[in-house]
């Protein structure tokens, strides 16, 4: 099988929405040992569509879309592939009840009557359903081609294509796939490429790299007639990554950092709390996000202003004055505070300057004191980061969590 | 002129790289009023690259190649490019040179044979220079078609553009475009459409919807001699927009809800405090990102256990057990709580069900209370919103920042 992606969307063609389904569904197929062959970017051009079609099938067996599910009359993604793959679009009462009964729950908005023609299913097709939005996705096949329609939002594509077209792609393709992810926090991505250059050249498994803001993923792939084989010829490959990477690794499994942590902090019997400045409460937010961390985070607080430094967290004046919110001393008695109301096991506060403004010489942009409280003993690193106010923001959030996890390991 | 963009790389196809490229090289032709009729992907292959460019050169004018400059066996962009319009390309001793010299700052890289072939320029052609690499750039033109070919790292190609082949580019194009974006929350894509529809089939100006979690964004652009000419097509559009969508719209520039709402706090005069259950920090989050926020938000609480409700919140213990914390009551003890310890003028609190776990009946996953306390008195919404937990936190942060920014401007 032979594959390429068509995302369609004048938004991404202007430049005004990045294109970052193009590397998603590029990684999970290579995943699966599907080679890729074009991507391709049209606006909502129904000739231009089709043209696109007809290129990259003179070549390709699958095409991937996404975008132009939807209920506008721009959204022809779906009319244009079953033209061209000349299958018949048919009305699902199904999918009408079922879009009647999201609209029912909605309570807030009108279903409209262009929202009916999302109900219109390729015969023969396949629906692949859409709980995060009004439109279904569908598999086609026509005389060997095969499309796959995904919708744009990317809440919704990335759901359905785990849940819907990926278990379906992995059937079709031959023999098994074990994948390993391994994640790294720390190393850069040239370096890391640097000492694995050699690993990178081999076919079975296959070794890919790639760089997420502030870290960087491995991915090991090899394919066999079961299982069984198919690790066997992993496990020599993970071993010798994990000789030369050793150090910067932090998960074996496709997991964010506060996914992790979260489950070191549930082993270890731990809890955690932030005490937040620059970050205003991402950190938090990004613990909140792990299903089930109830369990282990209970409290934060944002302490943006110095107000809420005094009150909340009982800095004293004479820190903030004499040293500065940004300081060892501020980031240790936050915690400190932090303590107090919270009485977590691990109490962690960042202060620092997310810029643009507020840097000085001794204090540039992108400054941060980072402070880890726990069995009454502070840890306290000082941090330089740099890039604008987000990335700052960013970075300053992936070594918190990460020093955390370190911090519960070491227990 | 009609353009099309083709990024050339192995590693783009891959999805170890994200393609920024194509939404950057989209902006800046947006910006000189040339329209971009595809995006393109190719690995390092001679014929598929070949084929892409004859496709393309069907429709436009103008391709903007990145990628394949290098010194290496499959770096053949140049090569290819040129025999496909079959332009010579002549070994240019001058370039040789500048390689030698630069090889010598070096130090510690040798210059290879296979850097030679970077000295091949297309003649006739223009050279772009390249102070930060070794591969220069190039524009080739045959038969009406042109060629911008530019080196792969963003740290290359973006000075060879801003200063080689955006001015090349103004000087060819005619016309100014003008867009205006229109941001509006509350309505769904296809509600939105359904407004519009009759709008939508305009050709100059065009007028485009889409989505982006939780709110749908228009864009007007239309183009003209001038810049004057070019915004009196576009104004009776924008107000018929408004006519329309008028109580929906929340910008009119590219901006956040939360840059227009600390923007209207700061025109207002007045500041605003967090109290976050379920969202977990992510309100108080995108408002510290907003650069100059220190001036509205100081203080921001997760209470995201009931301890943290009661302790630092001082909402009552017979609170959570009669009502539960996901209650209006709660809800509106929380902002009461954040108002003693913040002062702020508009106290703001969420509490609810994220799920996955944690519905009943009653209270089903993406029930949410929101509360807005300002001048004594409280505004409580009952919401319900539907999706996997990260969309449900990320809906309710968009309507607490959409409902702050209707309260301030009711002030």
């Amino acid at each position: 099988m032979k594959a390429a992606i068509i995302c369609v969307g004048t938004e991404l063609l202007m430049g005004s929405t990045l294109n970052t389904h193009s590397q998603y569904l590029s990684l999970k197929l290579s995943e699966l040992g599907i080679p890729m062959y074009y991507h391709g970017v049209v606006g909502d051009n129904p000739d231009r569509l089709k043209e696109m079609l007809a290129h990259y099938y003179q070549t390709v067996d699958l095409i991937i879309l996404s975008g132009g599910l939807g209920p506008t009359e721009d959204d022809l993604t779906k009319e244009i592939v079953c033209e061209y793959m000349n299958v018949p679009l048919v009305f699902s009462e199904e999918l009408h009840q079922n879009l009647i009964e999201r609209f029912k729950n909605y309570g807030h908005r009108q279903m409209t009557t262009n929202n009916l023609k999302q109900c219109n299913i390729p015969d023969p097709g396949i629906v692949l359903a859409n709980p995060n939005g009004t439109a279904p996705g569908c598999i086609v096949s026509s005389q060997g081609k095969t499309a796959i329609l995904l919708p744009g939002p990317p809440s919704e594509l990335i759901p359905m294509f785990e849940n819907e077209a990926f278990p379906y792609l992995a059937k079709l393709s031959k023999g098994v796939l074990v994948s390993k992810y391994i994640r790294t926090f720390g190393i850069g991505e040239s370096a890391c490429e640097t000492e694995i250059l050699d690993l990178i050249g081999l076919t079975n498994p296959t070794l890919a790299t790639y760089a997420k803001p502030g870290e960087v993923m491995l991915r090991i792939t090899a394919s066999g007639e079961s299982e069984a084989e198919a690790e066997a010829l992993l496990e020599p490959v993970l071993k010798e990554v994990e000789n030369r990477l050793g150090g910067y690794i932090y998960a074996y499994d496709n997991e964010e950092l506060e996914t992790v942590l979260v489950k070191a902090l549930k082993a270890a019997d731990k809890t955690i709390a932030l005490a937040e400045s620059c970050t205003g409460g991402l950190i938090s937010s990004r613990i909140v996000n792990v299903p089930g961390s109830s369990e282990v985070f209970g409290t934060g607080v944002v302490s943006y202003a110095n107000e809420a430094k005094m009150n909340l967290l009982k800095v004293s004046e004479e820190i903030l004055e004499t040293q500065g919110a940004v300081s060892e001393a501020c980031a240790q008695a936050m915690t400190e505070g932090l303590f107090e109301i919270s009485g977590a096991d691990l109490c962690v506060a960042v202060t620092g300057i997310a810029g643009p403004e507020g840097g000085t010489v001794d204090k540039p942009v992108g400054l941060v004191y980072l402070d880890l409280f726990m069995d009454g003993i502070h840890e306290t690193h000082r941090l330089q980061f740099s890039g604008n106010r987000e990335r700052i923001r960013n970075t300053t959030t992936l070594h918190a969590l990460h020093k955390s996890l370190v911090k519960i390991w070491g227990e």
